[in-house]
């Protein structure tokens, strides 16, 4: 018997990634990695908007030639024995296109406009815009909110078109349509991107979108318009049917398959986002949480569809099928983590204490030995507090306060913060019986795993593949090419942990649980507006005294 | 006509300078440096008490010897035309001695044991006996806190001479009496040691002792003896009358002189404190705050004895006579300041990126720029929150945060700090009509001096002599040597400030007051206890949490 292979497509922040899998236990043959070449690092970056993260739609394209057709390559093996392709990007990244679905940003006229590039996921420039939708949508149809944890965010589609219109409205005017990243590959590679009538995956529609089959699709044209008439119209031009990942897009169209060495009509599944696909990667089922760590956290859960879920405030999404079939997808996250520990170890730490020195001295350190105690807002507070301008904090520092300290203190900040995210699920009835870790932080610091595992006082397991996104991918192009009947089938196949669990340390889960209550405190002062003795107001006017300086610099 | 000279001899925290001034103009004739050599820069520490630090008692005779022959030979003057000697030192700085006024540490027997050396003014192991104290005399005789802020320091005499009786009996019973560094100077120096009758200063006595005539000198037997027999007995082996720093404690003894190249008999003035000396040599009088900046800071301020003066709710203390006669003298500080900025620049930033390279960077930003805030309490809270159980915080840290941005803020911190003294003091009636920096960080950073200008919004000066504490021990060595009738016309003669001043920015004070509001929101929450939406206990409970983890480590 000849194996099977999958293909699966990754596309991170700084990288695409295209894994070949072979279908019979979910192992990778072989894996090629294309790093954006615009910008920093693949980011697009304006040093006088310092929450603008662009990036080249070209990047996107060129990428998978460069990436898949090294892969296939490399692999060795026959074509015919691909049997679908899964690809995943970050979300909600949506590019504005004109009319044939051609990334503005690839256009000569818009090469160097910014706002015509994709919005990245993490660009923020949206706040004001997302405060305004977040308040007209609380005004005028509630239940649009309380799928998205009660806040709608400056991170996703809407905020940022309507940023885009404000700010730009040249760009705003020559972009037809809007198409998620997660989108635009699947249309792309099979030939079909006519934005009107592409698939849209359910995935970013319903958690970035606020498409829901409940009010008909995308929010009504009524309310749209009652934030900019401009979004009524790109509503028009939308697929008001979305799909799930496990279906066929369409299949490789022959150009894109002669350039990597596929054959031609290779069937491409849906697409999704990262997460979501490397939830289903590293396992996911019910009572299962996935947490995907890496420069931010994704902590994806499901729920079954026949079971009541209630709405639960501060969690980013609880959307029909955008994870598994006949599952609800419960998207929570965290802004930043690997991305704290980067801005640490790299600007504010002795040169050459990279990670590996900094992470042996903090291993050193007993929990609450340093005195120091961390907010992990540096990049703002997605769950529970779905709140972009909030800011990271450090209290305790004395004389004696030494890098190491600090660095473990902000680890232990992002598991607080994971722990918030576990005791919100729960406060709802989700109940989380087993934590899977997976992503680049899971992989490689045994520190932050055991920290994780002490300060939620749960085991943490880790996922076998080390790149659950790409196999998620590659498990829904198998799917999607017929492989397998159900995505369960096929993770049942593919998908596994590795034998080392993270076991909670009695003693350590004591102390993090007299730092999580201090934690707690500092969290409802400084994030929650009507706490009791608020300080909420601090973080919002040191940012509006910044933003006001920079401006008249 | 021969020029006359004084020696000012200045003891610090890390060594003791030597200097000869010429009393026509105060200017230096010469100066010589002792490094105290034991310990970590002359300072005793134990890892296991992190707030211990200590002196070896060897190292102030040696350094005496060593700074002063030097500072003789190299001035290459007449002895006979040295009319007087002046000694400051640090305090409180209490040292247990024995009958003979010989300090413990001297001795061979406690050589090793660091309970037995000088108790430096920045040791804080006495925190919990401070509160006890604070506590008791609150309850006995409100009278004696009034004096002193309200709040009796962990850094004072009696607060370490009870730690030490409470951890270390053995060395309490061997000190037949505690002496403070500003007095044994002059006792050893004029060879009257013995601890019963050797003069003690009013300045160390007033501000660390609770001393004032007042209540008949010291606190009262029955109010000691209830902390502790053991205070009682040390009470009677202590002079009961008090003197001032102008007045002569006695001739040079002839084996010092012939050490250092003096005439026997040269007159010795009576002790005080750095800072008191110091503000007499930056020209202190009534309406000028003299702000000594070093590793922490001394503000000083004279009020005339006949004019009313309210207790200053956290005012260090209120003392009369210990800066200038006549005068009511005031202290306030802060409890780190250039030890911030060392602590930052050594533990905390890129290697190489030392102070000039992080100050050049922070010039460039303007106030507010950063969205950075911090709290400048990493050694405590002098003025007006007298804890030294407070810890440091920085809030606004984003992805982008530079250390050049931290260091800024630390800097604008320390302003903060400085500008709640000066409201403080002209919120009860101590108008500040001139601000007079000194010491090394008034003298090396304009940065420091402009950030202080604009968020104090009021002009900066700089005292004419980089040494002011020295100069003023000159000063008061030249009165007590007869060669002026009083203090006020040797400082007419021998101080003065320089051409530039640092003029408040009007754009600059305007973003600092509305960042000095958030500051203050800030302080209040986490410094003051009965504020409303209390975080006081977080920086509590993580010094508890601290202490016990590292206790059992």
């Amino acid at each position: 018997m000849t194996n099977k292979f999958a293909l699966g497509v990754d596309y991170g922040t700084n990288s695409v990634r295209a894994v070949v899998v072979d279908l019979a236990d979910g192992s990778e043959i072989v894996a090629a990695i294309d790093n954006y070449p615009s910008g920093d690092a693949g980011v697009l970056l304006d040093p006088k908007r310092p929450l603008l993260a662009r990036q080249n739609p070209q990047d996107y394209v060129d990428g998978f030639y460069r990436a898949v057709s090294k892969a296939v390559k490399h692999s060795g093996i026959d074509p015919h024995c691909i049997v679908g392709i899964g690809v995943d990007t970050t979300g909600s990244t949506p590019i504005p296109v004109d009319k044939n679905g051609t990334p503005l940003g690839m256009l000569p006229e818009f090469k160097n406009e910014l706002d015509a590039q994709a919005w990245l996921w993490k660009d923020h420039t949206g706040f004001a815009e997302a405060a305004e939708i977040t308040e007209k949508a609380a005004k005028n149809r509630d239940r649009y909110l309380k799928k998205c944890g009660g806040t709608y965010s400056s991170e996703w589609f809407w905020s940022k078109i309507l940023h885009c219109k404000r700010v730009n409205p040249h760009v705003f005017k020559a972009a037809y349509s809007w198409v998620e990243h997660a989108d635009f590959m699947p249309a792309f590679l099979t030939g079909n991107t006519n934005p009107d009538t592409m698939p849209r995956g359910i995935c970013a529609a319903g958690h970035k979108a606020m498409f829901n089959d409940q009010w008909g699709g995308l929010p009504s044209e009524t309310f749209l318009h009652s934030l900019d008439p401009g979004l009524a119209a790109i509503r028009s031009r939308y697929n008001g049917v979305t799909q799930t990942a496990d279906q066929k897009a369409g299949g490789l169209c022959p150009v894109v398959a002669a350039k990597v060495g596929l054959l031609a009509g290779t069937p491409v599944a849906v697409g999704a986002m990262d997460a979501h696909m490397g939830a289903v990667g590293a396992g996911i089922k019910p009572g299962t949480l996935v947490k995907i760590i890496g420069t931010s956290t994704c902590d994806m859960m499901v729920h079954p569809l026949d079971q009541p879920i209630p709405d639960i405030p501060g969690l980013c999404g609880i959307v029909p099928e955008s994870v598994l079939p006949g599952m609800y997808g419960l998207e929570a996250g965290q802004s930043a983590v690997g991305d704290i520990f980067n801005w640490f170890a790299n600007q504010m730490t002795p040169k050459g204490e990279g990670h590996d020195h900094l992470s042996r001295e903090a291993a050193k350190l007993l929990p609450g030995e340093s005195g120091l105690l961390c907010l992990d807002w540096n990049n703002g507070n997605r769950t529970v507090l779905v709140d972009q301008l909030l800011t990271g904090l450090t209290i305790g520092t004395t004389l004696h306060t030494t890098a190491a300290e600090t660095y473990r203190a902000l680890i232990e900040a992002t598991a607080f913060g994971a722990l918030t995210i576990i005791n919100r699920l729960e406060e709802y009835g989700v109940a989380v019986k087993e934590v899977i870790n997976c992503g680049g932080i899971a992989e490689k610091s045994p520190l932050v795993m055991q920290i994780y595992a002490d300060v939620c006082n749960r085991p943490m397991k880790v996922s076998r593949s080390p790149q659950t996104c790409a196999l998620g991918a590659a498990i829904f192009g198998a799917v999607a090419g017929g492989a397998f009947k159900t995505v369960k089938e096929a993770q049942k196949k593919m998908t596994g942990v590795k034998e080392t669990v993270y076991k909670p340390n009695k003693s350590a889960a004591a102390v993090y649980g007299q730092l999580y209550k201090l934690y707690h405190d500092l969290h409802d002062t400084f994030g929650v507006k009507t706490s009791k003795g608020n300080l909420h107001h601090v973080m919002k006017q040191l940012i509006e005294i910044r933003d006001r300086v920079r401006k008249h610099k």
